[in-house]
């Protein structure tokens, strides 16, 4: 009796210029021929289908005759593409039941644990767009409640297994990953080049910016295009031995690019979810080896070394089960990393420390250099011990710069202009004394209000890190922006309050990479 | 620095003919003037605002200036009822930060207990729409997890006080409630007119079907108008003493109509919930005596007396605190009360049991006049243990249909024809001997999808009962639809699995009503 009614007359489709985002939206016309618009309300769930090929979609209702007939569906933006059907085709449209996997997510509520197989199905309904917002908000915040280490295994193998997966000719292909927070922490820029230099193989990916004033991939598309689909990428590697991307082509862990767009409006954040999205995203890459950047400071996303140990073992112990080495290392988190943030900014700093420019910011090529260090260490060919100064020689020489140009040669031209914001003002220490803290949160914030990373040339530029001795009126930061709005708002959001800690204490001093 | 951007222009309010239910929804031209669109997604949240006034929506692109040029934005029906302004007027829209409130769920989600001043903050958020369907999911699924006694007190005096708040100008106001899941359980409807025609004052509200093949307010708008605004509905209480009508305009409670929209997608049901939203609603309609039916059986939503019995508690603890006396009764929910199942058929068996005519169904009679007993116990006057037969005195006599009638005048006429489908036939039993069980899941969905409830005159009439003896091929009940496709498919499901259970074992006695 839950078959579909399929003595109904199908409908036709349109499409419609809505963009929905995540979300398939399908509309109809309350007199439609082929439902009884009674019985659903909008936000109710349908089904449609052309022979074997099926589509969820959220419902709305329409009067106007002119947006949608009795006789059409009419398919949003991102429902129309998934479902990748001509414009006239005609298809049959029933009520949807929820996907069947909704069954375990209803049992995890109620505090049950859950199978590997009942993870897996779940998965599947995610990535293949069968879930509601409702629906994936149901089974993250039951996840968040509790999630055991069975659990968690069974959700990045799945994760993994759905999309695209990486294999490459070689045992030994690096990685590496921030979790974030950190403004203007673009190390993974100048680290790619310094291991491709040495013969490493590091097919990166990175993402654009959700929360932050830039990712790796919008700074990077100031040099190079990014937005490379999986062969365009694997020539790039093959051919450069490793390559600056943006995965939003690649389709590495769909499911973990869904669970995100839910993940961030309601700011959820467990340690579990955060294991289950990398370790997803890099088993996908084919990753064999992996470093993990683990800002710790006050406004860092990680506040504690206690927290960074027990996150750091959940790493391991999901990189042990599929095989990744994981290294581990807590780095500096109590200000940013060089002086530029926003994505020309941070392309700036990049690129003054792949050509050794005079005055290039000394603490992102120090960080740089070790976490490259790390990674060099992986190669068994490098006698142990020696991968800092292989890592400074390949930099130092220009090997890196060198190599930087070939990838960049390889993904094409940046689509890009690289200028920066024609508004500038300088914020000004309020008092004398020694910088002792600097608030990452805080910076961020006033960079994105500047309108980074959507404008490009938006940001902030540090002329003072912490233990830097200042005078009352000295300049702290310039902000930048393109548009004079956005520019008056950051910039009386930055003389409210600069992020600044200035007082006259000596900071404690604290050792860049552990 | 998050304060609405007033330097960008506003943009003027244009209608869009979608109906998105509950859901807010603005769209904006991806040209917009007054939005960087970039920075958005599908499905972000905007808000907008006009003066002091604000709505918050879920934002959609179009890139079709047809829809929405670069100088409007479009307002879904919901959204622009809601936001109560003229088509044309300027309105500025800018990126919404999630409500404040949504703190606390996020608090909750990690397993904190909320305070009452937390949970109230929740519910008025909610009750004015500033949730998304995401954010609901996520406060209902960290309450479903676990809700203390103190927070569902909260809770219920939370919903209670948004929205219509009832007051009588007599001390002892009763009401019942049924917690559903039993096809044709139509007491309400003979016990209000009893109750009503001994002198109590029974203002009852009721819902429309969402599971079932009838709801109260479904089957009683063949008799009367049941789509009454508060004023009438007082109007009909002061003249009659009761009224049975819908509670969809009076706006009881408008919180638990909002998480009831998000529960039954999710087909989430938890004890505390159902608490909350049935004395939330109860509270608010200024309900003072209170009788709650609860149906025990294996198909029935409470499937065991120690269950029933938490629930209970559950219902006094939250009455004693806000002062209305709770009396549960469990009752014999092994399979359907009364004969027809929809809201035509149901309504020809109240009429019928009201008129005291041969053939009503002794059972739908039996249960109203129990359940009018206990309520007609809150009368101080009644000589206590003499409810029963006042209230079969007031039945039989015809007090009751002649107090129905008057209810029915003082709500005006149904806009219904109360016409049987045109399309019937009769399910058959496969084999002799003597009805052990039917089903009630499995006959509610039966009725559904033979129509009911919007298809009036679709349903099931019941020949045959618990420990009635059938032979092979003697119907056991008629399958009645209005259209022919919905006809086939409930008669082919009905021909596959009848719901009856038929054997020679003669099944136990159960007490009508405990």
């Amino acid at each position: 009796m839950n078959a579909p009614d399929l003595t109904r007359p199908p409908l036709t489709i349109r499409r419609i210029s809505l963009d929905t985002g995540r979300e398939n939206v399908a509309v109809i016309s309350r007199r439609s021929r082929a439902l009884r618009p009674e019985v659903f309300r909008g936000f109710s769930r349908v089904e449609l289908r052309i022979n074997s090929k099926v589509l969820l979609a959220t419902l709305m209702i329409t009067d106007d005759d002119a947006m949608i007939g009795p006789d059409e569906v009419g398919l949003s933006e991102p429902a129309f593409r998934r479902f990748n059907e001509p414009v006239g085709s005609a298809v049959s449209v029933t009520p949807a039941r929820s996907p069947a996997s909704l069954d375990a997510v209803r049992a995890k509520i109620q505090g049950h644990t859950l199978s590997a197989a009942e993870i897996t199905a779940i998965v599947d309904d995610l990535a293949h767009f069968r879930y509601s917002d409702m629906e994936i908000a149901a089974f993250l915040i039951s996840a968040a409640r509790f999630t055991t280490t069975d659990e968690l295994l069974a959700l990045v193998g799945a994760m993994a297994s759905v999309g695209t997966k990486l294999t490459w000719d070689t045992p030994i292909v690096v990685d590496k990953h921030c979790i974030g927070g950190i403004p203007g922490n673009r190390t993974t820029m100048i680290v790619v080049p310094i291991v491709a230099a040495h013969g490493l193989m590091i097919p990166k990916t990175s993402s654009r910016a959700i929360t932050s004033p830039a990712g790796t991939a919008d700074t990077m598309e100031l040099l190079a295009r990014v937005d490379l689909d999986v062969e365009q990428m694997k020539q790039v590697v093959h051919a450069c031995g490793g390559c600056l991307v943006w995965g939003g082509h690649v389709n590495l862990s769909p499911a973990d690019d869904i669970l995100i767009s839910v993940e961030r409006p309601l700011s959820l954040d467990t340690p579990e979810q955060m294991v289950a999205s990398i370790m997803s995203k890099k088993l996908a890459a084919g990753s064999t080896r992996l470093l993990i950047d683990f800002p710790v400071g006050p406004s860092a996303k990680v506040t504690s070394a206690n927290e960074a140990m027990r996150l750091r073992k959940l790493f391991e112990f999901v990189g042990d089960h599929f095989g990744i080495s994981v290294e581990v290392v807590t780095t500096d988190g109590r200000q940013p990393i060089g002086r530029g943030i926003g994505p020309v900014l941070e392309a700036r700093d990049v690129m003054a420390v792949l050509g050794n420019k005079p005055g290039a910011p000394a603490d992102l090529r120090e960080k740089s250099l070790r976490l490259a260090a790390h990674l060099l260490e992986y190669d068994p060919k490098l006698r142990g011990g020696t991968g800092y100064a292989r890592a400074k020689e390949l930099l130092d020489s220009g090997a890196a710069l060198k190599k930087m140009q070939q990838i960049i040669d390889a993904q094409g031209p940046s689509p890009c202009p690289a200028e920066l914001g024609s508004y500038a003002a300088d914020v000004l220490a309020a008092a004398d004394g020694v910088v002792n803290g600097i608030d990452c949160l805080r910076i961020n914030r006033l960079a994105r209000s500047a309108g980074a990373p959507v404008a490009k040339g938006a940001g902030i530029d540090l002329f003072k890190k912490i233990g830097d001795r200042v005078e009352k009126g000295e300049p702290l930061y310039r902000v930048y922006a393109s548009d004079r709005s956005e520019f008056d708002l950051a910039l009386a959001a930055a003389q409210a309050e600069s992020g600044f800690a200035i007082n006259h204490h000596t900071p404690a001093d604290v050792d860049l990479v552990s």
